[in-house]
């Protein structure tokens, strides 16, 4: 490939994990004209999504990753990660030398650098690139996405990237993604907790909670969770938005590296364990707002 | 007094405590056009005051009530406030029935109800009406005042509030305002706490801080405090913003009140208990974002 078609906009990529962010985020690279080709271990799911948006559906992460100029996948946790990267079958064994692999899922920062450095070995170049922003966030095309990697694949696979997000932003270098995203769950931690310990005072309070809400929300307690979850909250409605076990799943990511680079993680360490018993009580699928719960009396 | 002359346009105000929120306040009033007599413990502010502002200054709250269809006050606490409504020279023993008392302090919602109920005796409306914005918003017009009181008051008293005010709600009866008040501040307990661990994390993982919160900030964890303390918090800048001594003050006001109304604050009680600390090594004026100094190495 000549450095000129290396600098071309890549037309043709591939995406792996149809999950309820990546079929969405699919859906719009085809919709912004990229040719698609998908995988998702579920097969049913992959037909359906080429009915709906043309491109094809392949037999393995290797089949759907050949003649790929970008490699998109969002899996479910580490191991997923590797399975479809360099496990048997797996996209590294079939990419072409100079191919770009984009990771949307929320993994370590361990695996970003592992996968970065097996990837380097074949030529192949691993951005990893957590998303926030959520189902609707996908749905919408409005994700922020925060990568992590060398800037060149970075600039290649940015415009591409935004035919879903909002905002893409390079962190620095492999798992500066990863680590952003933690970042950012770990600051919604206490901020959750804290909404819901406001909303449950003020109902024992005898307050109008949705006119206290709409009041606070123009002062120093504003939040993006205050403005799209406090009603909800209040109303005891959970059953949409970012569920807790992946919550439960991010705060452990956060809690392992925060064990190897000496931060102290107070909040996010007590409330993980409010989650813990929050799925105990049925709710692994509900909001992380669903918290609330846990102080109300029935 | 006839029906009509009721409901004009209260030209004749006072105002007692000129503090860092009572000085600006009392400003926005004079230069809304009414007539503002002042009264501060410290003779010196209210003469500076005077001679910025006209108007005039009284010695006590009581000579500086008289004649004033609204006295506005926003002084330390609930001992200061009952000093200067019902003490001594205070200013309910003045006030001529019909009048209302406006008060600013953050105070418990108990002293609220007992000023209310002796304003009552006497023909005065006692409204409490802390305020949210801190002296930026005070110092720019552009506070949230939530009150508590009577319908009737509120709606005339609310022309002059609003000369400081971007959002002004009746909240519902005697104590409603502080109660409000109350559920802002427990709301930013674990939102401060949890914005001090994400970005001391950030720092130990070697991330570009101010760049984290450049791309996070557009996502589920913005927060009115990730975008107005983020980066001053990370630069180590405390010496502004809302003190530690006064947060550890409302913290008291609602864990006193949750004790009354059987909400359980895990997350508020702790980030109280860290606040401690920041106290013990010398921070109680520092602005309440110091938290993150209990998480660095230094």
């Amino acid at each position: 490939m000549s450095d000129n078609a290396g600098k071309q906009t890549p037309s043709r990529v591939s995406f792996i994990g149809l999950g309820v962010m990546g079929y969405p985020m699919a859906g719009h690279l085809a919709g912004s004209g990229y040719q698609v080709s998908v995988y998702n271990r579920t097969r049913a799911k992959a037909q359906k999504w080429v009915a709906e948006h043309g491109g094809q559906s392949a037999e393995s992460p290797a089949a759907v990753a050949v003649e790929a100029q970008i490699v998109f996948t969002c899996v479910g946790n580490d191991d997923d990660l590797r399975a479809v990267t360099t496990g048997p079958d797996g996209a590294f064994e079939a990419m072409a030398p100079g191919a770009i692999f984009v990771d949307h899922t929320t993994a370590s920062a361990k695996v970003a650098r592992e996968l970065a450095a097996a990837g380097a070995e074949r030529g192949i170049t691993f951005l990893d690139a957590p998303v926030s922003g959520g189902e609707a966030g996908a749905q919408k095309g409005i994700l922020t996405v925060m990568v992590g990697g060398e800037p060149e694949a970075f600039e290649r696979a940015r415009p591409a990237i935004e035919s879903y997000a909002r905002s893409v932003g390079l962190m620095g270098p492999s798992g500066s993604g990863q680590l952003t995203k933690m970042v950012n769950q770990i600051c919604l931690a206490g901020l959750l907790q804290s909404l819901a310990e406001g909303l449950d005072f003020a109902q024992r309070a005898g307050l109008d909670v949705e006119q206290v809400l709409a009041v606070i929300s123009k002062g120093a307690s504003q939040s993006w969770q205050m403005e799209n979850r406090g009603v909800t909250m209040h109303r005891d409605e959970f059953d949409f938005g970012f569920a807790v076990d992946w919550m439960r799943k991010d705060f452990g990511l956060c809690l392992d590296e925060a064990r190897r680079n000496g931060a102290s993680l107070p909040v996010a360490a007590l409330v993980d364990q409010f989650y813990a018993r929050i799925q105990a009580r049925g709710g692994s699928r509900w909001d992380t707002s669903s918290l609330i719960r846990l102080l109300r009396d029935n």
